[in-house]
């Protein structure tokens, strides 16, 4: 096998691309730092327990293992950072006021999520700990809805659920919750003679509960749906207000509502959503609330953020122009050299031409060259 | 164990840092792109034998291996990046012409270089392919320093050497080619008496020329006392020659030249160079010429180029200056809302308070709010 050849899901990016995800990558941070956004940058590696800590349980079939040859221990690769940034907020920074934190960097996969997944999804998200109330999941919608639109995304439906419904429904039947993973692929695949069968043997409201939600998606009517087909129970009431009140507040953007949509239903604790944007199926970001994600890093703040892979982000988008540029010829005279970098200074790319490669076809679009006339070297135009 | 505490010599970059390492990748990736440098981004994953090859030999130990899942093949982190460029400019791109590219991104080392040194550098760095003169080591040795300006770093001092003089005082002599690993360890420690008996039976020539080696460092007038001291051998000259006339293009920066500092001898093929700084004793950046790094691709290229590390470069600036911003009180207003989009597109921070936490003492510097006066929402000095 030639030794240039790429692990399947693995793969460079080349220049026209690299240049849209590194553009995307600056604005992306730039517009979280207007919000108050702070910068972190945690580890690729760290021991396996803490990748695995809180919301990290469910990434260990994703993370690649590694042993430490200066303690012997068992490290892993970052598979997500979602959990690295709650220890920072935990440990590291410990203020006990709102803090807000952003972050951008490869995570690596053991194995793609589908057919054509990147092993090495370039992440950004932020993450805002420290206040429970739904300001804070609207900060973050509203960050996520602007951060698409800056990218060149205008046409994005936001979906929102909620775990509290399903929580609700199940607390009170000992058979429901001691089937929840199972539960919930069901509800996720909406898989009603799945659902039925695994239900028989529950309490009859818990049933009814459950065989409704698959049916309970759409836009924001599905809210007032669910209050007829759900039990009056204060938790479910409690969850559709929030639900409610987030809708009205996104503003102008589509919104849909899927009360059975629970990915990550482990560790999320409130609302969550997901962005979809025109011919994609999977969500283009993900987010929602991990109240609990602190907790075994023994300081459970309330946190709530979103995410989403800045390499997937970048194909949406169109190829960038090819950049133009200077071409100026090989020297050391100081005239030259000045003139040159004034060019540069002044944000010019300016490719100076190595002696015997003067007539190469460059990837740059050299459109002017500094030339030599009547004793200045001047920007010329190459018609 | 708490699961908390990262590995040794593994860091988190908490924000005054991670800002600082931001703006440095910035400038640093827009001043080479001022040159024609063309970023790429290589995986942090890729096949044993790929980074192994070439340059990459002597990273063996410190390459974290592990199984690819999909294939059952044995994988690396990388642990550099320049045989990764290599790879790309030799299959991916597959230009004929003069090729310039640059990368940065983490890499990872399964040992520390040094006591306090981090496994995981953050590499950043530029290649050019295809031109075997001496214009392209000027331009990466012109563009490293403009680079170390550009970053704050006024006082720099760049060692050259070449390892073309090494190599053509040992080419006649079996017993000095035999041991040209040992000889390149003494030589690096100028251990002189370890040479002299090293060399004990060479030929009296080589010998010679190779106890010469270790005095023969200082400022420029170093290479008209290595004409003296080296025998007249055309590649020693040919090496000299080199020298002087990168020596001379430099400018106006500090140069020295050492003739027996020859790390990376194996795979470097030409001249090759260091920056340094005061106060620290390692290299802040190193490059040079490595000819050969294409040819296990299948297709040599002349190549040159240059990368620092981007954290260890960061910690030489002072700290950054706690940043202004705006407090804004939470709220759906539009006329609000309106107002704080107007200031954040205006490159201001805009921290919109949440409900309860009005009073908390953030990271940034709020010394203006937005407050409503006479039905206006507008920006206050808080004095």
């Amino acid at each position: 096998m030639p030794n240039w050849l790429l692990p399947e899901n693995i793969a460079d990016v080349l220049p026209s691309e690299a240049r849209k995800i590194e553009e995307l990558r600056r604005v992306l941070l730039d517009k979280f730092r207007s919000y108050g956004y702070e910068l972190v940058m945690p580890p690729m590696l760290e021991y396996l327990e803490s990748l695995l800590t809180g919301a990290g349980q469910d990434m260990d079939l994703k993370i690649f293992k590694l042993v430490d040859q200066l303690s012997g221990r068992t490290m892993g690769v970052r598979a997500d950072m979602t959990t690295q940034v709650a220890r920072i907020d935990a440990h590291l920074l410990n203020r006990r006021s709102v803090t807000r934190l952003c972050y951008a960097g490869s995570v690596l996969h053991t194995r793609p999520s589908g057919l054509h997944a990147t092993r090495e999804p370039l992440q950004i998200g932020v993450e805002i700990y420290g206040h429970a109330g739904l300001e804070a999941d609207a900060e973050i919608q509203e960050l996520l809805l602007a951060s698409l639109k800056l990218a060149g995304i205008s046409r994005v439906r936001l979906d929102l659920c909620h775990v509290g419904v399903l929580r609700a429904i199940i607390a009170d039947d000992e058979n429901a919750k001691n089937c929840d993973a199972e539960l919930f692929c069901l509800l996720e695949s909406k898989d009603t003679p799945g659902l039925r069968k695994l239900t028989s043997d529950f309490l009859p409201q818990t049933r009814e509960a459950l065989l409704a939600l698959p049916a309970l998606y759409g836009d924001a009517s599905v809210i007032e749906r669910a209050r007829d087909a759900l039990p009056k129970l204060p938790e479910v009431t409690r969850a559709l207000d929030e639900l409610d009140t987030l809708v009205r507040q996104v503003g102008n953007a589509d919104v849909t509502v899927d009360l059975a949509d629970l990915r990550g239903y482990h560790y999320h604790s409130g609302v969550m959503f997901g962005a979809y944007v025109p011919g994609l199926p999977n969500a283009v970001a993900r987010g929602g609330r991990y109240d609990h994600v602190g907790e075994e890093f023994g300081r459970a703040r309330p946190a709530t953020g979103f995410s989403l892979d800045l390499r997937e982000l970048a194909r949406l988008l169109p190829v960038a122009e090819r950049k133009r540029a200077v071409m100026a010829p090989w020297g050391t005279e100081p005239a030259l050299r000045q003139k040159i970098n004034e060019l540069r200074e002044s944000g010019e790319v300016v490719i100076q031409a190595l002696p015997g490669h003067e007539h190469e076809q460059d990837e740059f679009d050299c459109d002017r060259a500094v030339v030599f006339n009547n004793g200045n070297w001047i920007l010329q135009s190459l018609g």
